[in-house]
């Protein structure tokens, strides 16, 4: 066992990044997978590969472009996948089955949970995928984006597509709940909080703050403000 | 009407990077941005700026780049903010109300909605965000990744966060249903909340109840406390 297999969450996903022009790109590409949990990269005919750039990228994910599989079709690529995701600006003109990211990512771990074969590819950073290859794939997914500015850089709809493929990992098995409500403390329960108030408004009345005569919104305002914040008991 | 204004899909929501050491990285980030529609970068102490190689890396975000505004300190960035959402790695001493990058995008854009002024703030490559600067913030945000290597370059962070940004407002402005945050006064600035923290520790020193010689956690503590409120003007 090595540590690429630990980085690897998702055996037999693959990302394909077909003729990319940019070695800087592809290390930028394969650090966007590893920090997602995926390690398994193919490169169709790069322009410039192996190339330092890459690595230098690839900060820590130096395992990722070196163990990089180099091919020289799509085809080869995709020859064992039992799914093909093929990323794609929006207008084709032969519509496609068309994923968000999100539904791509719960696609793929679907897949990968089935034991299936995934290629996610990914096309040059001037031209995308080719028509011919769009039609190698079952689905087509496309990153949303405001219309002034649509185009991605390369490695960045790597990070995005990753991000999604780990976010569905991470729903499905209920990982991602518990990020929510960690705390160091249990929160307070009703009866100290209560204290809390009459403590507060007696405090108040003491110093001159609070007049119980006028009293206008002021303890509603400061119940308000209180509840809001959900208090642990140490505080 | 310029066309960054139509760029801009999210006028008062700021991306801000703190002591961001390589300019390809600010340039990267401004891409990101636009292709996410933010256009509102500001940099807190770049050490590199300007710098053609944040142009080059922009690609179509050069006027991203160019319109971005260097402060000197993240309370300036932050001043006339409500809505203050740092990025953070998960571990910290003292836990914070914590995002996921999808409930970051959500509040952003209830928030901006509600046509108050948002921060997003992203710490060094290095090292993030210092804690006195996590202080400032409400929420913390922390993009999950796999357990091998989880730390992302930062423009790729900023590229998650602002796609979960989009994501979330072309998921609200099919639902029509922005119920979520009403409130009946606008909520407070950075500035008058520093200003409101200064006036309690001195306070609590009179009082007798701080000892400034002996701080251990309590202003830290009050820090979280009011930030998790969210207080409002009046307050």
């Amino acid at each position: 066992i090595t540590s690429m297999t630990s980085a690897n969450l998702f055996p037999g996903v693959k990302v394909i990044l077909v003729e990319t022009s940019h070695p800087g790109n592809i290390g930028a590409a394969a650090r966007a997978m590893k920090n997602m949990g995926l390690t398994e990269l193919v490169l169709v005919n790069p322009l410039d590969f192996p190339n330092m750039q890459a690595v230098f990228r690839s900060a820590s994910a130096g395992d990722v472009v070196r163990d990089a599989q180099v091919v020289g079709s799509v085809e080869e690529a995709i020859a064992d996948c039992q799914l093909v995701i093929g990323t794609s600006a929006r207008e084709r003109r032969i519509p496609w089955p068309l994923l968000t990211p999100r539904e791509c990512g719960e696609k793929v771990v679907t897949a990968f949970r089935g034991e299936q074969k995934v290629g996610l590819l990914f096309g040059r950073e001037s031209r995308g995928l080719k028509n011919e290859e769009l039609q190698q794939c079952q689905f087509h997914v496309n990153i949303p984006t405001g219309e002034a500015y649509s185009s991605l850089n390369l490695a960045m709809a790597v990070q995005v597509i990753c991000y999604e493929v780990l976010q569905a990992k991470l729903a499905d098995s209920h990982d991602a709940g518990n990020a929510k409500e960690q705390w160091d403390l249990p929160f307070a329960d009703s009866a100290a909080v209560e204290y809390f108030y009459d403590h507060l408004e007696t405090t108040l009345i003491q110093v001159g703050f609070h007049d119980p005569d006028n009293p206008r919104q002021l303890m509603t305002r400061l119940r308000r403000l209180f509840n809001r914040v959900r208090i642990d008991s140490m505080e």
